[in-house]
């Protein structure tokens, strides 16, 4: 089979879930649970949507994992970012250093951080990580492909623990081609960063994710994040087009124009998920959409992060609109077209912070929230249980 | 010196915080982070009040509290809600036997949880908590009064460990009277509640707090909430009252005409803050108005939670409205006044998740929030440090 009846032949069994039964079963706890009837409000949403994700009448998440997918992007040398190239490389020797705000808030939230290189332009060898003291770190971790990725023993996380971070290589190009001169990458490769996505999916799933979110790192990825985001939603790109690092007007402005003709050169008409990542899109975009799918295929409910997870999960719900039942929006981003990416999925998100950094940051935080509201659901006392407790003080 | 004119020399020395400089040492820190400027959103302005409120350049919130003040409503007997008065006393055993909402989202978040009883209608021994398997729970910090809380032992919390919990009986009286019929309780009653809220804040400050959140239990208790609220804001009750636990059209309309006849009858035109609370409010709103001005006395950030905490937050505003400076609004919640509450505090609610069930539920996920952006600022890398281990790696 090749990888494309691969991918579809994976994706095609991703079925909308069963509200009707799920919501059911969990609504009969929550409304048995020493409250009035639907006080918690959005925390009682997530916990029917996890119950009807998972199919379990109690599911627990026991194992909170962000996947941070990480490449590079040929549109760089046009200028759309604050920051070069290689500081997507660096910024992952600070992820594996484990002093980054992905690591920090992971940290916080007891989730494990897992970095993928789908498309750094850098070797493996190089990404290697020191500490602030300058000792060489997590070597072992350094240029494991898939099959060793077991052996890179991803610890359950421990509460005020440093972070367990772990990391995989599994490049499929180093970084994309500039979208100002032609497509991305060829449909192939964009077919093969789904698939990577997808298998990193399986992969924590056999770790024991109960819960996974997105995360992304690609110096210019508010780039073909916004071609995504515009080709979908059919908004001029000056009106998708934000500030991304901190970009001033006029790049803006530049990076708008480059959007436009990057879709008329390199996209068909009505082209489908593949042409669209393909022609205007990222590595990491699309391993974001095939986690997402991934999740989805192991029925485990996956955070989804700000404007470059979006574009992301656009890709995703393009190929199966059903996997839209396993997704949550982890927050709203401040990044300006974060609203219309949303507003195409169709979900409220979490949180509401003003975040516009990426990583995984914001998901992650969510991701707190619903384990809360898991453990709300799993642990309080139900009315007869507390009415026993009640008889015993009649008295 | 009495209970009054020791109460305002206790809050006459709240001030507002110094923004200027503390603002500047946080930023100054925040903008050397390995990450774009401003880019963490919210979270650093979380940042940046913490640093403020507590003076310390790298303050870490180690320690965190909920307290849940607990009280009853002579108003109860016009109807007002869907459960009887004596739920209070047995909400609060269930709270020590671990088992309500806020024992499972304290646990979640990994934060101590102390009860606080200033008016519940009921005896202290009543109040002994057994867990599902009828064993009696915590019979030691039963009848405890202030001066044995330090043998309470309140733990440092250990994630995934059970809630730490507490309970402290310092009835000031057994619930209010019927505020259709005159005064909630007398000023001095009120003055008390107030005081007593000071001194639990002083208390959890010497058990190590580095922040705390408000929790209120209290059958009946949106009515004296939506009469503080309407005082205040000048709306109409019909404006302001709310469903409470659930209660129909018909009961909300009813509320609304006890609130306008309380007001009418009970508190002097353009009454003080004690003439409000002793007129048409509540024990536990006046101890949650005390706990706030006592966090703000002892320099430690309070997150406010919903309805009625936001009536102790208004109460406390009218003391002395610097305490403006030291409080978060934990969210927004789902009552129907509290958007007006909200707007006269003037400050953004952290979360919006459709919740109202109080007990502190929406304040304590806002407080893990700020612990993780305290971590985040803590525990990131700077661009310098990042930049040591870059030339480590420029070979």
């Amino acid at each position: 089979m090749n990888d494309r009846d691969y991918l579809f032949s994976l994706t095609r069994g991703i079925k909308a879930v069963n509200k009707r039964k799920f919501y059911k079963i969990a609504e009969r706890r929550l409304n048995r649970l020493i409250k009035p009837k639907g006080s918690l409000g959005r925390l009682e949403d997530f916990v029917k949507d996890v119950v009807a994700i998972t199919e379990e009448e109690r599911p627990r998440l026991n194992n909170k994992f962000v996947c941070v997918f990480a490449g590079d992007h040929g549109v760089v040398e046009e200028g759309v970012s604050l920051f070069k190239q290689d500081v997507t490389a660096q910024m992952v020797r600070n992820f594996l250093s484990g002093g980054a705000a992905i690591n920090t808030i992971a940290d916080s939230v007891g989730a494990n951080v897992l970095v993928v290189d789908v498309g750094i332009n850098a070797d493996p060898a190089d990404l290697e990580a020191y500490n602030s003291r300058g000792e060489n770190l997590k070597t072992d971790l350094i240029n494991a492909d898939l099959a060793d990725l077991e052996a890179l023993s991803l610890k359950a996380y421990s509460y005020s623990a440093p972070s367990s971070s772990g990391f995989v290589s599994c490049k499929i190009r180093k970084g994309t081609s500039n979208i100002c001169k032609g497509p991305a990458m060829t449909a192939g490769e964009a077919i093969k960063s789904i698939l990577k996505g997808i298998e990193i999916a399986g992969i924590v799933k056999e770790k024991g994710a109960g819960i996974c979110a997105t995360g992304d790192m690609g110096i210019g990825n508010t780039t073909p994040a916004s071609a995504i985001t515009c080709f979908y939603s059919k908004k001029a790109p000056k009106l998708v087009c934000g500030r991304g690092t901190g970009v001033n007007a006029d790049v803006i402005k530049k990076k708008a124009e480059i959007i436009e003709k990057a879709i008329k050169l390199n996209i068909p008409e009505g082209g489908d998920a593949i042409e669209v990542l393909a022609g205007a899109g990222g590595l990491e975009i699309g391993a974001i959409a095939g986690f997402i799918l991934g999740c989805a295929i192991s029925r485990i409910p996956v955070v989804v992060d700000g404007f470059i997870s979006t574009a992301g999960a656009l890709t995703a719900l393009n190929i199966n609109p059903s996997v839209s039942d396993y997704m949550f929006l982890g927050h709203l981003s401040k990044e300006r077209g974060h609203k219309t990416a949303v507003k195409l999925i169709g979900k409220t998100p979490i949180l509401d912070l003003s975040m516009r950094l990426g990583e995984g940051t914001g998901a992650v935080i969510a991701m707190k929230i619903i384990e809360t509201a898991m453990n709300m659901y799993n642990n309080m006392l139900t009315f007869d249980e507390a009415g026993v407790i009640a008889s015993k003080l009649n008295r």
